[in-house]
């Protein structure tokens, strides 16, 4: 009987289809019982046993890899590949699937409501409210700043497309893939990464976290942004340099941050207690319908590997060239 | 010369063009020194010195109004009329001006934002974040939900215009102008009040706060929404009962709340401390751009009064009806 190891969580609790696929295959499963992002030790003593795995983001190195003896197919829920040795595991023969499309509208949507709320000042408001203090902070509105974004694939563009409708001064766009950046409006125009740190008002970061991308924003890309800019990450922790960003705004540069994602999940690091910094958890895809999207299709590659069909969403080549290498 | 008292505040902190428009045209001004909503004892002892009131949302009572022997203008900063005995200062010669259109952008662009936050948990996880806990909230996208707007004014149907280009399931709206209900797109339609809190899974409030909507929003109401919905009042406290709210949110009903306004401000009540509901303070038309046109807008009007000339934006005749009684 093929046994599957189900790591990330939460899985299957707003919908229970994917635990029903399985069964009805009669697949047997485990579900990560620690309810949090596995430990690498932690899923090196769980993995020989199974044949295929359900993932999150946790670390799947090239030890995981090869202690994994049985493992024939990955299926990654959601879409980033940065936890995952992805080398290893071609050189293993184990296939590696994701779920490219499913959580994009989720962090777009995600994204323009943390816009709003660090642009108002929302978060700090309520805050002071729930310390009994009561103060009006000034916001700005859409009409009155520049967005930039970086990165333009299937969630900055969704990012962009949303913002359209809300008319922003202006949208500047960054990406390595030039055809990304050809826009219907007139208020959206490419740029260079350096041109839109100075210029934005806002920038919000729509990359994979890569070999290219890591730290990417450092110190001094953060001192190129205006003093009082705002900086969005819904995209990787690891991408924007945590040291440095800490370092910025303790030194009151920055308007106000909301940042998604950390380098290392779950965050107790140094942005907690900075009043100005937005801290959510990893909750981009986490939509009821989005999620369960999600783990439907992962859960399909599964189901089509053990019929010996065809995975639908193989991890194309192109993702093995931006291989980050293990730390 | 002629003396006016700006009660307001914030005044001209981010742009000082309503001051130096003052100064230009020799007329003296006073700002509120105590940096807050003024009380009805401490505006009585400041009025009487007064031709000319810039005035914010502080209570300008019968009292105060016939304590006011110089006074000859109220040029309100906003559009909510609820603060303010029109009928008194109607049967005193005193004119009353307001800016009802300046604010509705800014506001109709926070309540975006308040819904994104709140279907998304935001304002929650940024608080478990700041305390540590990591905790993945599951939210909802506007495509999955019906959101109902009771009131399609200004405002109102600023917001369902941003809306619309968001891509909710359904928009459901009520008014007591039907003129206001008619709507290009075939998912946005009318409906009742009681249609509106019974199937909708997030109702925003765009009301003033009269003598029909005071206590519009109690117990029962709450009670028709589902368990899980969401509540947004960026309008006018008073018009959702605050103790029946309190009750409700007790009982475990309604998934989260996101309030800018409060029956009594600064607010300081019992939603305070209640983890599901997102506090801001009477924030909806505090963006740079919005507010500097207010405090123009309303300047201009006591400039042209001086001048001798007719004010542009009088409170038309239908506002003296709905007047709310003062208590």
């Amino acid at each position: 009987m093929s046994k599957v190891l189900i790591t990330t969580v939460p899985f299957a609790v707003k919908d229970n289809k994917p635990l029903k696929m399985l069964e009805n295959e009669n697949i047997e499963y485990f579900i990560n019982p620690l309810g949090r992002k596995l430990k690498e030790i932690e899923l090196a003593n769980m993995i020989d046993d199974f044949d295929a795995l359900i993932a999150g983001t946790e670390k799947i190195s090239n030890e995981i890899i090869t202690k994994a003896k049985k493992l024939k197919i990955i299926s990654r829920v959601g879409i980033g590949l940065d936890n995952l040795d992805l080398l290893s595991a071609k050189k293993n023969k184990i296939l590696v699937t994701y779920t490219p499309d499913a959580p994009a509208p989720a962090v777009a949507e995600l994204t323009i409501g943390l816009m709003i709320s660090i642009i108002r000042h929302t978060h700090q408001a309520n805050q002071s409210m729930h310390r009994r203090k009561w103060h009006r902070y000034f916001g700005k509105r859409f009409s009155e700043i520049t967005i930039g974004i970086i990165g333009a694939g299937r969630i900055g563009s969704g990012v962009i497309k949303k913002l359209g409708a809300l008319s922003p001064k202006k949208i500047i766009v960054n990406d390595i893939d030039k055809s990304r950046l050809v826009f219907p409006k007139t208020n959206i125009l490419k740029a260079s990464k350096e041109q839109i740190l100075k210029e934005a008002d806002l920038v919000s970061l729509h990359l994979p976290l890569t070999k290219k991308t890591r730290n990417m924003i450092s110190y001094k890309d953060l001192k190129l942004m205006k003093t009082d800019a705002f900086l969005i990450n819904t995209s990787r922790g690891g991408i924007v340099n945590e040291n440095d960003l800490i370092k910025v705004l303790k030194q009151g540069h920055l308007s106000a941050v909301a940042f998604d994602v950390f380098e290392s999940e779950p965050y107790l690091g140094g942005l907690i207690g900075i009043d100005n910094c937005l801290l959510t958890s990893h909750m981009g895809s986490m939509t009821e319908d989005c999620r369960t999207k999600m783990e439907i299709e992962a859960t399909e590659e599964i189901v089509r590997f053990f019929k010996k069909k065809r995975p639908k969403n193989l991890v194309p080549d192109e993702e093995f060239k931006n291989k980050f290498p293990s730390k």
